[in-house]
C-alpha cells in the first residue's frame, strides 16, 4: 500500500470521525457539503503539556473539538494568582466563549495539561455556513448550551455540596482526572484551597 | 370607538412591539406567520411585588421578555439564605435556563421586585417553530449566549475587581436599581456583605 493511499483513508477517516462526533454533539446530521466547506480550513492541531490553546490577552477566533488529552481554563488575577474554571476533554468543545462571541480579547487563558490534539475550526467560517444552515446554527447553540449549564452547575455545587461532597462529585464525574492534574488546579476548580482538598483526600483513604 | 376597535388595536400594537423587541433581542427578522403561531400561546402576564415568576422545585417551561419592571433570581440554600445572582429588567430574557434546556426542577428562584410585566411564550411552542426556522433557532441561541456572557463577566468581575470597584460599575451599569433593590440583594449579587457594601455607599457619598 502506497502512501497516497493511506494518506487518503487517513482524511477519510479523520473526516468521518469529526463529522460524527460533531453531530453528535449537536444531536443533528450535518449536510456533507457543509462539512467539507468547513474542513477546508480545519487543522488537526496537537498540544504538548503547558502549551497554550490559548492565551488571555488574545482575541480567540478558533474553536476546537478535542480528539485526545486534557486542557484546563483558567483567569489569572493582577498577582498572578490563577483560577481554574473548567477542564475539557474528548469530544468537549474547547474555546474562550465570551472572546468569541464577542470578538474581543480573552480574560480565560487556555493550557494542555498533557500531550492533547483537537480538531480546530475558524469560528468565523461556522458563523458564515450558520447563516444559512439551521444545523449549524444548533452547533452553534449547543456549544453555549452546555458552556452555560456548566457554569451554572458550578456555581450552584458551590452553594449546595460542602468541600468534601463537591471532591466526592468531582471524583465520580471524571475518575482519572485525579491523576493527571495537580491538586491545586483541581482544589481551585473546586472552590477549596489545596491544604483542604489534602484532608478530604487522606479522610477519604483512611 | 367601540370595544372591539380598541381591543384590536392594542393587541395589533402589543404584537408590535413584542416582534420588535424579539428581532432586536435576537438580530434577526422573524417571518409574521411564526410570530402570529408563537402568539397564539403567548400570554401578557402581570406579577405583583414579591410575587413569583418561578420557585425552586419547579420545571419551567416558558419564557419570558420582560415588558416593565424589575425580576430577580435567586438561589435559597438549605438553610434558607438566599443569594441572588441575576436581575432582569425591561428588554431581557427571564427564565430558569437550566430547568428549561434540561426539562428538569429548578434550583433557582424568580420573584418580581416591583409590579412587573412579561411577555411569557411557552418554550416547547419556540423549540418546535425552531427546529424548521433559522430565526428562532437564533432567537433561542441568543438567549444563552446572553445568559453566558453575564455568568462569565459576573464570575471575572469577582475576580478582577474590588468590592467598591464592582459596586461603582453596577451603579453606573443601572443607575436606578440603587432606589428599587434591596442593599442585601445588590450585596449579595456584588459578592459582598450587606456591611461592606453600606460602608462602601457612604464613604462614595462623603
Amino acid at each position: 500500500m502506497g502512501n497516497a493511499n493511506i494518506r487518503g483513508d487517513y482524511v477519510d477517516n479523520y473526516l468521518r470521525s469529526i463529522k460524527t462526533k460533531l453531530e453528535h454533539f449537536a444531536d443533528t446530521d450535518f449536510p456533507s457539503e457543509d462539512v467539507e466547506i468547513l474542513m477546508g480550513n480545519a487543522q488537526l492541531r496537537t498540544y504538548l503539556p503547558d502549551e497554550y490553546f490559548l492565551r488571555a490577552g488574545e482575541t480567540n477566533r478558533k474553536v476546537g473539538f478535542v480528539a485526545g488529552g486534557l486542557f484546563r481554563l483558567f483567569y489569572t488575577d493582577w498577582e498572578g494568582k490563577d483560577y481554574t474554571k473548567n477542564f475539557k476533554s474528548d469530544g468537549q468543545f474547547v474555546g474562550a466563549l465570551a472572546s468569541l462571541l464577542l470578538n474581543v480579547p480573552s480574560k480565560l487563558s487556555i493550557q494542555a495539561l498533557e500531550n492533547s490534539t483537537a480538531v480546530c475550526f475558524d469560528y468565523d467560517d461556522i458563523l458564515r455556513i450558520a447563516e444559512h444552515s439551521l444545523s449549524w446554527q444548533r452547533l452553534l447553540r449547543k456549544i453555549t448550551d452546555v458552556e452555560y449549564l456548566e457554569k451554572e452547575q458550578r456555581e450552584s455545587d458551590l452553594l449546595f455540596y460542602d468541600a468534601k461532597e463537591r471532591y466526592i462529585n468531582f471524583k465520580k464525574a471524571y475518575p482519572d482526572w485525579d491523576n493527571k492534574v495537580q491538586l491545586r488546579h483541581i482544589a481551585s476548580y473546586l472552590g477549596m484551597t489545596p491544604e483542604t482538598l489534602s484532608r478530604i483526600r487522606k479522610n477519604l483513604c483512611d
